[in-house]
């Protein structure tokens, strides 16, 4: 449920508004809309009559029945911008660039790509310590001696960092050493975990990259970001990666199909910042350039792409990681269409 | 890999080859195959030099390159059959029938359901105490205290209970108070999940239910049953649960599509029991009993049933949930059918 | 529109509303319901005020958004049986069985077969005579003269024959050798071919045998059906053959994946025989009888089984045709299963 | 199976090897490669023996088993340019634009709608005549008077002119008053429709534009491109209009999932020209233009855009229509961004 005030609405009314939810036992959340003050109710109020809050000031109380309220551009009007040290995602002047390996495989390695990547212009770098993998017999990563190289290697250029919390036992772990805590695909519906994230991500001031699930509805990929928001996390970054369809690689595509229209569908839906994951996607380095162009001019705030020094000999992932230099000419590429909007 | 033995090969062989893998750092497990014994390699193989293994008595040695080895019919030929508090799952004469609410709701709601899917054929009581939700405002479930309420009608009525357990700080209590650990769909590629519940399966021994995930493939569904059996837990059950395709209720079809022909596809690559959720599959209790029906001709070896006294004010998952006197027609016809196979 | 008369209404008063419809131009189609007759109008009455209808005897004027009308189980609520030279689909006491080969590859291999399946139990002869392949290099089949052979083979050993009509011009053609004429799953929404089949269908009274496209919702699939009733021909069988969904052959599972779950859908929105085609769902021989199974145990009316006396060397789809022996099997099986619906 | 000639193969070298395909009753047909001339044989050619064909002067003989030879990369290594009345499609300076709406309506709606969106920048008109629908009872289009209207309206803007061909007694029409013939995503897989469209395109010399079937795989869609080659008709467009997946409108999606990614597979395996429908694909005109920039910036060749003066009352399609105004803003976006690649 929200509360639209009026325009002209009292500090005093609001403050009654507030109040009133607090005594029926839930929590207010007051945001600008375009020209008046909106208060969200948390929690769950399908047993609450809305009648109850149609007080002075209040213009309208809307009842949502989607499983998102906090996330949508109905209650926060305005595109959110979140700033990961100094780098904003989702106003910026450019796109913003989240570079690195699929794994972190030694120090020296994550070292060398850092320094790569910053060098081809990306600004984030990412690295998997903890690496979730289909076959419990591959290689599985360099766990927490893989978060102490990445943030090393993030220190040394100067790159705030990016690493999977795949279990909500690893969720504050990677909080300790990185400034972003990104949730993958295998976990987009995985709600504990979530939970977990959006109360660490509140608790150490750190944003939350959610992936979506390979076979979400753009519907509920916004109610797993709800999940984190209904916990005071709001700095969250959407990152679309493809979804399955009957389209694959064996049958001469790409491993998903990559999900580019739901850029638009997301921009509309949510005030939450887009980036899209071309590498996933396809599977196949050879498409990451085109994936990466048409993402950006279709609207997204972003890119993450897996970039390795030598990528036919990388530990996981090793077909759809692309050289630094082709993440250079990717980002020339984006740059200039970024400019065309 | 798995090193497969001759006919004929004696103690002392097999010794010797078990020694050899633990000099590698490596774990064994020996089966029996038809006429042989089959010896398993736990762990990352994959730069292990095979010919290693060709000792006396060995008649070959198989890299496995699928994500699984463990649960596969080459591994163990034998259907697995597996005792829950004396009901079998896998080789009985009759479907075993795990049946009860989708949450839940109170003690005496779940007792008196107990009473009623017993009266009506049911074997095993399932009731969800934490209810993983699309939506973060719906009804969460009661959390411990449903557990012991499921518990105590469980002994009330002398049924093996199932509950799931959402996340990997859920396990060990679902396991102090459950018969059967229950692994849902939206966290079947959850590894750390899975890690966790074959860990504690394995200590408190008690057996694994594992949904496949929304969108997995069934090579997908076994290396995630893989993932546990490499913890030491060799007891898990597959269930089956609807896909996500094209087809959906709104387009005034199911929920899901159920996934009726990995049926006979499951049976063929593993020796793990399958039984078949009708109930999330369908979405609509309409076309639960026919679901049944099919699961059952089809090979499947139990049935697991959302079952509700008054299903149109249940709260959750209402419209998908069939009463006790649709249950024991259901079990009426199924029983008839399984004789027929 | 559909008009539902009172349970009295006189002769009178139901020719006046025939004759109000006749003079807008339009066509009206009397049918029985439960007590009552159900006039349906003919044609796009998007543009017509259904107040007109509202005369004496008329209980209800019922306007209908589905793109089906006349195929709907609410025009007709009876199950609509088809006699084809005395097989009886849609109210049999056992399931209707179609068998025999992909193609019809030689005069000998048809009359060998068909004596074959007829032994096995089978009631009808399938054979294609002009083969639609994905690839235009592949056998195409042996044209008309493969049509003369079946026509032979069905007279040989008593059955009615079925063969597919691969476009508008070869409609005419197969409905003159066969009793049946198929339309196949990759013309399940090319709308000329079904109006052509339907008026040839009304003229030669042979019935369609229409098959669900590949990716069609369970509307989109009465819709076609639809389009042939319009041409005035009521005699058409739904077969069912599997959707593309993730599933498939590469990943290790079936062709299609098999649409089990909408026999009972199907069963509840129309009054039109449904019948299952394992054969195609599964690509595969050894997943033929299972698939028999659940859709005789799920309520279908008939199964399409393709049968070759040497499928590995059949000239297309050689790995799922089964062999008469199994086709036997299978009619057992699911012999036994009908009885106990 | 191709044949690849030495560089420096002579030109009696060449007659030779054709003179001994025909000998085989094959016809030869051939192309330049890279540096080298490249014969292909057209043709089921599984049963002979390449070896025959190693004679001097030949490099390479390659059987090709997919459903394409004749449209593949391999065979014609440069971009097929297609010359519509002066406009090229294909390898152009700008992405060509074919635009108008869903249906010709009247002859006042084509003829102003022809002005209205040559002024907006569009170089092809498009206008349905015979309008596929899912419902019988939807408008299904102006028929034969619609195409007169299209090339009256063609005629007067100096337009090329594009039109649905929805079965085989169609496709002589549409060439006789249309420059291209369009085949839609419903018959992608009519194969009858296709040899029909090849023949009459090669004897009136006019090019077919041939969507992509709603569940093609890419393989299929080339393999009905060859279809098409395969009567000599080698001046096909390839148009992608989005694919049914999980995603849907229902689900708050977009109609179909704008199969964007798969503009770069094409681009490698084919030398045809790919153009987008971002109309059908989103079936929501909010959508449009995002995916206009999309498919521009990924490689297409051009944009078919259903346009129309006045959307909400459009006879068909009336949610998915572009006003002129847009259009012109979309063409300005996209030649922006082609220019950046």
């Amino acid at each position: 449920m929200i509360i639209i005030m009026k325009k002209n609405a009292t500090e005093e009314e609001i403050k009654n508004i507030i109040k009133e939810i607090e005594n029926k036992g839930f929590q207010a959340l007051v945001t600008d809309g375009i020209e008046r003050k909106v208060i969200g109710i948390k929690g769950d109020v399908s047993t609450i009559d809305s009648e109850l809050f149609y007080k002075t000031g209040v213009e309208e109380v809307k009842r949502i029945s989607r499983p998102y309220k906090l996330v949508s551009r109905e209650f926060i009007p305005k595109d959110t911008v979140i700033d990961i040290e100094g780098i904003k995602i989702g106003g910026s002047n450019s796109p913003v660039i989240i570079a690195g390996p699929c794994a972190v495989e030694s120090r020296e390695q994550i070292i060398e790509t850092a320094k790569a990547v910053k060098e081809a212009g990306a600004h984030i770098l990412r690295g998997g310590a903890f690496k979730p993998r289909s076959n419990p017999y591959s290689f599985q990563g360099l766990k927490e001696v893989g978060l102490e190289y990445l943030k090393e290697a993030g220190e040394i250029t100067g790159m705030p960092t990016d690493s999977e919390a795949v279990g909500e036992s690893y969720v504050k772990l990677v909080s300790e050493y990185c400034s972003i805590i990104h949730i993958g695909a295998r976990n987009g519906k995985s709600f504990e975990l979530l939970k977990k994230a959006g109360k660490i991500g509140k608790q150490s001031r750190k944003p939350i990259l959610l992936k979506r699930g390979e076979n979400a509805t753009v519907k509920e990929f916004l109610g797993a970001a709800e999940y984190i928001a209904n916990e005071g996390c709001s700095d969250i970054i959407l990152c679309l990666r493809g979804i399955r369809t009957y389209e694959n690689k064996e049958n001469g595509f790409q491993r998903y199909t990559p999900d580019l229209g739901s850029i638009s569908v997301l921009k509309k839906k949510t005030h939450l910042p887009v980036i899209f994951d071309p590498s996933h996607a396809a599977g196949d380095r050879e498409y990451v350039r085109s994936l990466c162009r048409g993402a950006i001019a279709m609207g997204a705030d972003g890119l993450m792409v897996e970039t390795h020094l030598d990528p036919d000999n990388a530990k996981s992932d090793a077909p759809q990681q692309v050289r630094p230099k082709t993440l250079q000419k990717i980002i020339e590429d984006v740059n200039l269409i970024y400019k065309k909007k």
